[in-house]
Order: C-alpha cells, then structure tokens, then sequence
C-alpha cells in the first residue's frame, strides 16, 4: 500500500463540512468516492481538521493508502477531472514515514473575513461574514495581543466541545484592512478547539462595532465563561489556509 | 414620474446575461420584478450593456422611472433584500437630466481574469478561464500597444454582430500577472463590438501560448479577416468594471 498525502482546497459554501455525512456532500465523502473508483478498492481519507459546513479551505491536508501503481500526477488530475467544481485535489505526495495529518500537526492558519460596506456582495455571497456595518479598527487591535501565547481558552469554545484540555497556545492573530470593504482576520496557533477561531473573531467584531462587551480580553480569557464572550461568527467567512508539520514553529509575520 | 440611475453587480455564472430572456434568470429581469413590486407598477430597466450569459459586472450602470415617493437609500436596502444574492444594487441615485446609461456613455472598463495554474479553482469557477498553463507575458506584452487607438475591429467581432461600424477606439489595454496564478487584462475604450474583448483576450492567450497565430497585431486589424484571429475567449473571466460618462476622457494608468 501507498501512503499519500494529499492537499485539497474547497469552497465550502454548498458542502455540509469535511466530516462524511448521511444528509449531505461532504469533501471527505466526495474525495473517497472519486478515489477508491479511481484506483478500484475502498480507500478512505483522514484529513487533518473537521471544518464545519459553509467553512472552506485553500490548504486543507489528508492522507490515503492506495493499492495501485498510479502515479501521483495522474492520480491528482484524474481526481480533479471527477470531483465537482467546489473542490479540487491541489497536491499528490508520497507520504513521509510515520506520518498523520492530524497527530504529525504543529500548528495551522486560519484566514476570515468580514466584509464591511452596507451592501452585501454578489462575489462573496457564502464567502465573506456580511458584516455590513463599519468597525473601529484600532478597538480591534488594541484587543489583539492578549490572545497570543498558552491561554485556557474555555471562554472560547462551543457548548458541544469535548476536547479534555482547553489549554491552547495562539501564535499570532492579525486584522487587517484588505479593502475599504474588507476586514481579513490571521489566527496561527497549535491547535484550535471547537468553533474557538469564530468565537475569537466574533468577540473582536463585537468589540469593533461597540457593542456592550468587555475589551478587557485578559479578563475575558481568566472567566473561563463562554456567556461572557462574543457571539459566534457564521462559518462563511472562514477559510483553513496551512497545516503546518515542521518541528519548527512557523515563520510568523505581525 | 422619477428617473433613476442604478449602479448593479452581478455574478454572472448562473445567469443568462444582462437582457430579460423566457428561458432562463437575467439580471435585466430580476431586477425589474423587484423594482416593480416594490413601486407597486411595471418598470422597465435599460442597463448601460447587455452583457453575455455567464459575464459579471462589477459597474454595470441602467436607468428606470418610478412613480413613488419611496427614499433612494430605501429603495436601494429593500431591493437588495429580495433580489437573488448573485445580484446587487450598490448605488441608487437621481438621473441627470436628458441623460441615458447607453447614449450618454463616453466609454467602459471590462477586466478579464485567465488562471494559469495547473489545477482548477474551486474559487475561481465561473469567475475565471481556466487555461491551466504558463504563458509567455513578454510576447503578450509586444502585443497590446497595436490595439490601442482607433481601429476598424472586423477582425475582432462575432459573426452575429450587427453594429453598422466596425471602427471602435481602445483608450488603453494592459497585462498583469496579479498573482503567481492569474493573469489580468484590462482594457478600456469608448465602445466595443460583440465578443470584441473576448476576442481580444483570446487572441492574446493564444500568442501567450505559442500558438499558430501570426504575432504582427497590425497586419491581423488591417486583415478585417475573423478566420485570422484568436479563439473566443469563455464568458466566465470577463467582468464590466465601470461604464464611463463624463465628456472629458477618463484617467488611464498603463
């Protein structure tokens, strides 16, 4: 059996998460399907992080076994000439030694944007969180530093999370005004419990649009209280950009 | 009776095109369904270009009458509250007297977007070409100063267009590679043609591709002579940027 690593890249948008489902087209559903008749057995796919419904991805990493000779460019063109428009397969490698998409994981990225001008978007219709109001930017970034380091993040998680620790560690988390329109969020950390990057983003939005929150972060984090913290922002926004594997920690810029 | 112009993006993938059709959603029409039910009367919307099934526009510029009293601002929110959300009302403003978005135009700016990596975009679907190749943007750039000026573009227009001249003049025409992935053309000019920017367009891919076509820009105009030209470029990465209407010509960056 061959190891391979995959890189996907999806608009999420129509597709009801990574995670196989019963009820709806999911990427991993989509991905094994299109794979396991390429090559002529069952093969499933393990990805590195279950992104929500609507939440899409320029990076998303995965991992298959296959029983065929194929090689890896042919397999990555046959695949994407399969696969329905909202997903391509973007790379095809050999797998290092030993290696697991998700436990091999040293940290990702995550890109989200909100989109600001009063009216909505045809072009970034199920892309961008509508927002649709102007935000005090520098409120925002005053909030911005206390999020970086190890941090227990329980104010920052959803209600279902199961995860035994809520200890994570934030490596940087930038905004920045990409268009008068446009307010792009950068979170890199080790790893992110459930609905935690929305919840971030959702609390900085509240905070940017004056609404009745605490900007005292330090505070908000030591409350270890999700009813304290902002609202959840919608999953459109989001996009899972690197998985990152290296030992070392990521270049970072501020 | 109130006329007003209307400022209108659209993403036109899922759309046949600018003008009302029977057998299929257009923009012409959306937007005229709406605007009458909201004024409580039949209006008819003129749009400034009747752009093809599957062009965008990010300025497309028409005008309507309305026998109400309802606020600009209102009629622009309420608008967009019931249009599908591949179309938007950006700007709702009184019309100048004695002007129309056709007539009165001095010019406009499509922008074309050619993908060139290898995979397809799920991002980019409809809202690109897919070429799917390097290409040589020094011998596209040869190229594109011999379209600028006042030409006869016989060379350079479907075989249905029924437009009495052929003469149009190309204000400026530029190349850029905006990313290691997408090539960007812009071209502006005081009117254009049927499929005139998409034969362009497709005949500077070809160039950029090496394909047999002749490189001498000069010699395919004064050929009047379509068999001699480039390939059509697909609808998907076109988009009108802006309809021009001052008298004096508009500011070109090249």
């Amino acid at each position: 059996m061959r190891r391979l690593k995959l890189v996907i890249e999806y608009d999420g948008s129509q597709l009801c998460g990574w995670q196989r489902q019963k009820n709806g087209p999911s990427v991993q559903g989509h991905v094994e399907e299109v794979i396991s008749r390429l090559v002529g057995h069952p093969v499933s796919v393990t990805g590195a992080s279950r992104t929500d419904a609507g939440v899409h991805a320029r990076g998303q990493v995965a991992i298959c076994a296959i029983d065929n000779a194929i090689p890896e460019r042919g397999l990555r063109r046959a695949t994407n000439a399969e696969l329905p428009p909202s997903i391509a397969l973007v790379d095809v490698a050999m797998a290092p030694e030993n290696w697991h998409p998700r436990f091999s994981s040293t940290g990702k990225h995550y890109r989200y944007h909100v989109l600001t001008r009063e009216n909505r978007s045809p072009f970034e219709h199920g892309r961008m969180w509508h927002v649709g109001l102007p935000m005090d930017l520098a409120a925002i970034e005053r909030a911005l530093p206390s999020f970086i380091g190890t941090h227990d993040f329980e104010a920052f998680r959803a209600s279902g999370c199961d995860a035994p620790s809520s200890i994570r560690e934030i490596f940087s988390l930038t905004a920045t005004q990409v268009s008068p329109d446009c307010l792009q969020f950068d979170i890199r950390g080790n790893a992110f419990l459930r609905n935690m990057v929305r919840i971030i983003v959702g609390t900085l939005v509240d905070i940017g649009l004056a609404r009745e929150i605490s900007h005292d972060i330090p505070a908000l984090i030591a409350s270890r209280d999700r009813k304290r913290t902002g609202q959840t922002a919608p999953p459109d926004g989001l996009t899972l950009m690197e998985v990152f594997y290296s030992g070392a920690r990521p270049f970072i810029w501020r």
